[in-house]
C-alpha cells in the first residue's frame, strides 16, 4: 500500500544510502527501526549554514531528501514499507548560523513528506535544533525512529 | 496518583502545547511514548544564550517548564499521567555561548522536577548537549521517552 | 560470552561512572536500556573542540573511551554484558570549531569498538553532529540505545 501511494505521489526514492564502516544505516530491535542519521545527498545538496549561504526553502528541501533516503534506507533493511506501523520520531539537525532561530520550518521538509507518504501513522514528534557544524558540511541532518510489524 | 503527586507538590502543569504543522506533541508505539522537543513558553521564557544573555539560574528554570510541558502534552495524549510507567531518557539542548560547558546544571532543572514528581519512576537516562541556535531563540529545548502501560 | 571476548580483545571496562544528581546512567523499559550520554574521563580527556586543540585522533580515541564507559555502566545495570542483545543506536556529539565536518571519523572511535566487543550484534545506526559545546569542556559526548534480554 505505501509502495502504492508513492507511485500516487509520484515520489521515487533515492537509492538507500551505503553501509558506512562500522555503523549500519538501519537497525532493528524491539519493535522499533533506529535509522542512522542522513545527510542529502551525501552532503552535496545546499551544503553551508542556515542563515549564511542556504536559505530556507533549501533547507527544507533538503530536509525532505533526508526523509527519502531513510525511507529508502528503511525499505532495503525491511523489504518493504508496508512493515512500517508508524514512524515515531524524527530528530533534525539543523546547521545554524548565529541568529538563524527558524529549524522548524526546516525540519518540515521532513515531516511534511512522511505525513504525505504514511497519513495519520506518519505522524511523529520530533526534535529541531540547530547545530554548529555537520559531517561532510551538510546543511541538515535528519535521523528517524519507527515502529515496525 | 501522579495526580494527587502534582497537588501535593503545589505543581499546576502549564497548557499543553499546541500540535505543530506535521509533528505532534506525543507519539505512542512499542510500549514508549516519544515527546516532541519542547522550548519553555514558545521560547518567551528567557530567550538567548547561556553563557552571554541567560544565566544559569534562568536556564535551570526555563528545563524545568519544558518538562512539565512535556507531562502536560503527556497527560493529553494519555488520558492520565498514571499510566506512565516511567521516564527512560530525557534530552537537553542547551543553546550555549562559546565557552559556556554548564549543560548539566541547566539539564538538572528539568530532571530534578521529573524525580520530585515520579519519584524513582522517574529517574532517566540523559544527554545533555550546547548547540549552536534554538528554534524561536530559546535557551533551551527539552525533549523525552517514556515508558506507557 | 562477552565477558571472554572483552579479555580476548584485552579490554579492561573503566569504572562506571557515578549516577550524578537527578539522572541515572543507564534507565531500563520496554525491552531497552537508554545509556546517558558519556563524557571521556569526566571531560579530562581531551578536552576542547575539534578542528581548533583536539585532533581527529585524539577525539576518536575519546569516543571509544565513552563506549567504553557506556558499557561499563550497562555492565553495572544489567549485572552482565550478556544481557545485552544488541546495540540500536549511538549518538554522538562532537564538540565542533567552525569549518570542521569530519564527526564520522571521530564516531566512528566509538562504534569501532562496539563492533570490536558484541560483533554483528554490536552493529548500529548512528547519528554524528557537530555542537557548540559540551559539558566540562568535553570533546565528544557519546549516548546509546541497547536492546536487552
Amino acid at each position: 500500500m505505501i509502495e502504492e501511494r508513492l507511485a500516487e505521489l509520484g515520489i521515487e526514492l533515492p537509492p538507500a544510502p551505503a553501509p558506512v564502516a562500522a555503523y549500519v544505516p538501519v537497525r532493528l530491535g524491539a519493535g522499533l527501526a533506529f535509522v542512522a542519521g542522513q545527510i542529502p545527498d551525501g552532503g552535496k545538496l545546499h551544503p553551508g549554514h542556515l542563515g549564511a549561504e542556504v536559505t530556507v526553502e533549501q533547507g527544507r528541501e533538503a530536509a525532505r531528501v533526508c526523509a527519502l533516503q531513510a525511507l529508502s534506507a528503511l525499505r532495503a533493511a525491511l523489504g518493504s514499507l508496508d512493515r512500517v506501523r508508524g514512524i515515531l520520531k524524527v530528530d533534525v539537525f539543523v546547521a545554524s548560523a548565529p541568529g538563524f532561530t527558524e529549524q522548524p520550518q526546516v525540519a518540515n521538509g521532513a515531516s511534511d513528506v512522511l505525513v504525505e507518504i504514511f497519513g495519520e501513522a506518519g505522524q511523529h514528534a520530533r526534535a529541531a535544533v540547530g547545530v554548529a557544524e555537520l559531517p561532510l558540511g551538510a546543511c541538515v541532518e535528519v535521523a528517524l525512529t519507527a515502529e515496525v510489524a
